[in-house]
């Protein structure tokens, strides 16, 4: 059964008063007035970890009270920052069955009350244990990624710089037309350079910013003017050292498989997309795992100004993560409402494309391993019909696989991507370098040093000798010097 | 699209060493082992409270990584105390759907590895917030609901204790015939009355305890001998107070109505159920809301034995969440793999019920606030045809009101029902009076007392004298004596 959206609400992002439930009922009640409906058959309900950011549980039931529409079926979804998306795509299958008439899909998070350091941690869960061990946080494994893309497409830092200031200032410049951004001012270069070094190479404007949000959409049975064309939607390892590949995601290329396939339609036909840019380098890695640019070139479009608003392919009209906030549930639905405005012709204020017909969001869960992607449709768009029409989208997709790691030993290896971390999360030392070495028995493992200073001391692609430290790896340059040390002191136990 | 089984698993319950995405993969395994499948089309995955039990979050996509299934779509669901049912209910829309042929279902949840007071506090946070200031825990409001019941059907504590030991004892006889389950000891009544109470008239055997573990299902477009043939969902008012009724389940008898419909049956077509007994009580009221009984009769069907395992209508066959454990957010999957268990007659063990045909399963979310209630069937059953079916099943639902209470003031009340709660969450004396007070105005209102030391000073159906304290109210005996010291030292501030 064919499915399509009958409303859509949000509140506007930013810092809020309003409790969790305040939030996600205005968004709901904006969606069911938008749907002229004053129930549903049920709801799916998307909040991250509610748990730990407000202290409640059962939150599905409750807002089913708090709607006044108790009763009502109401099931709380979760796929870590997918969220989102997920609850969209679970509300999708219920009406898709045939059992459900109207359904709501309803997102959100309040995180904003809370110390920066304590929602750091309560975000670092969602990364694989081992890699946490090390204090790893979201930005610091993001920018350890954004070290390996620029090593590998050969982009020199003040390259790299330039392409994610360029991603970041297309974003607030977007956001600035966008009413329910949390950030509505424009930047400039100056303003992203003297931003804060999150993590090295990541500035603070490379981040999206924590957020209180909460975004709805009715899907229904009924024909309305947009249709739900296609959903896909893919996991990967939950250790990114384990991943085929650093510098793309296998559950983007995936989802966006089925999605494609779903919807029967090929990435160039897609004519705007709102992508999952928690980090400014994911919406460039995100472009090229959609198949709009080949793999290693989504930063020269952005070099040459096409994803901008009013070029060939707008990317996050709505401003992004990076600028209308990052409520962590309520993303991935946020997405979809930006596209169904866009579709509606309703985005107004400057940011509306002409002639929007087909849009895709893709949602990033974790760090890239609970990603989906969505396609959304007027339905009155004028399809070319093609005799066999056939996908002309192959990613290439190498299966990462789980490693069992070995615990720590002594030994040589190769650095192959390392980050600084200065915005260390409760209970690590600032700063803290982290790094992907290569062992030489062929494992990937991570390892850590907080004695250096200036990432300047490190190279990708270098020799490193690594330590076995309280079950951790350690590691420092290798140099005639340490090893001589080393040699003298005897090796220090594991 | 019809939706069937074809794959079941499940670990021991009970206290394990294991880590949750271990026993969670082993339950997996042995669904997927069972159906003769290698990769399923998507995992709906169904923890409670992963966040708090073991500190993780994105559990969904670490669950398809430990299974070595990276890449298929995996989303984590969550309904409270029914989340394994809701994770059932989410894999039946996606099978249904059309989209997806074969969906693993899979739940779990790690819970005895932290002390009781920090795991009740974790499980209280499914409680009404207003009612959660005060103390509630879940078996004090199961004992409110407890002894409103026995008021409302004259049953006197005596005999009140005898009916819930009886359906105790019976789930301990069952579950000692079940090899997965915590507890497979025999109890006798004098073990019952020598057990702790928990919250008066509950003892710690009227309530199903903490427990680790994991269940999984495989659900298929495939035809297979066990069909869902119908599945209800339905909410009901966070706070108990703003129930319509205490002493039955608004959402169980809406999710039955809804499952009923869709499977077109009637409770008189159903051979047996499991229903969900984390408090006994429950499982009595369970009996009356599903329509088995009259509201007010399920006692006494305890009493005649009807509900034993040879009974006319055998309730938990597996020994129920009492008996079998109750990992909170696998105990609605784990019913649901009983009742395969019974359909394919491979329950073995003294409890496989002869001629089963058609099983129904009832799951509680919260405190009653989150319910499902699931049917399945031998898809040889013959199904008498009757022209013009018509379901039978016309429950009184008096549908609840979320009330905005109003700030305490002082005043007088009728005491509605109480409980004297011993085991305490952190942070709260012991023993500490609960009680429902209907105020003058017409508002239910919780109240405590932490003076109390018996039960027997209180009786319900009496006046109360309400305090306000701290903007709690705070309840006692209504006397002169009280009236007359209040006048002296005149109204204590709010």
């Amino acid at each position: 059964m064919d499915v399509y959206i009958s409303g859509v609400g949000m509140t506007k992002f930013g810092k809020s008063k309003d409790s969790l439930e305040t939030m996600m009922a205005q968004a709901a009640s904006l969606a069911l007035k938008n749907a002229h409906l004053e129930r549903v058959d049920a709801i799916y309900l998307g909040v991250m970890n509610v748990e730990e950011f407000v202290g409640d549980s059962n939150f599905a039931a409750l807002l089913a009270d708090t709607l006044g529409l108790t009763g009502i079926p109401s099931t709380r979804v979760e796929t870590a920052s997918s969220t989102g998306a997920g609850a969209f795509e679970a509300a999708f299958y219920a009406v898709a069955s045939g059992h459900m008439k109207n359904v709501l899909a309803l997102a959100g998070e309040k995180m904003t009350h809370l110390p920066t350091a304590k929602t750091t941690r309560i975000l670092s869960e969602v990364i694989d244990r081992s890699e946490r061990r090390y204090g790893a946080t979201m930005p610091a494994l993001a920018a350890i990624i954004a070290q390996k893309y620029a090593r590998e497409y050969h982009l020199p830092f003040p390259k790299l710089e330039d392409i994610l200031a360029k991603v970041a200032i297309k974003n607030h410049s977007n956001g600035s037309l966008n009413p329910y951004a949390q950030f509505r001012k424009i930047i400039t270069k100056e303003d992203y350079l003297k931003s804060q070094m999150v993590s090295y190479p990541l500035h603070l404007y490379d981040c999206a910013p924590i957020t209180d949000g909460a975004s709805a959409i009715v899907l229904t049975s009924q024909h309305t003017p947009v249709k739900v064309s296609g959903i896909g939607h893919a996991t990967d390892t939950s250790a990114v050292r384990h991943r085929a590949s650093l510098t793309s995601f296998n559950s983007t290329k995936e989802a966006a498989l089925k999605a494609y396939g779903m919807a029967q339609v090929n990435p160039s036909d897609i004519q705007f997309a709102e992508v999952h840019d928690a980090f400014t380098l994911f919406e460039v890695i995100g472009t090229e795992d959609l198949g709009f640019f080949l793999p290693g070139e989504g930063w020269k479009a952005v070099e040459e100004g096409k994803t901008q608003l009013r070029g060939r392919l707008p990317i996050n009209p709505s401003g992004g993560l990076k600028s209308r906030g990052h409520p962590v549930g309520a993303s991935g639905l946020a997405q979809l409402v930006e596209i169904v405005f866009q579709l509606r012709g309703e985005a107004g204020g400057g940011r509306q494309l002409e002639g929007a017909e087909i849009g895709l969001a893709q949602s990033i869960g974790g760090l890239g391993n609970n990603n989906l992607v969505t396609i959304l449709e007027r339905s009155d768009r004028r399809r070319v019909v093609k005799e066999g029409w056939s996908l002309d989208y192959h990613p290439e997709i190498n299966v990462s696989k789980k490693v069992s790691s070995s615990p720590p030993t002594e030994g040589v290896g190769v650095l192959e991507a390392f980050t600084m971390l200065y915005a260390t999360q409760e209970g690590f030392r600032s700063p803290l370098t982290l790094g992907f070495v290569r062992t030489r028995s062929g494992e990937m493992v991570m390892a850590c040093n907080p004695d250096y200073r200036s990432p300047k001391q490190l190279k990708m692609g270098k020799n490193v000798y690594l330590n076995a430290r309280e079950g951790l790896y350690v590691f420092e340059k290798f140099t005639l010097w340490n090893r001589l040390k080393r040699r003298i002191k005897g090796p220090s136990q594991s």
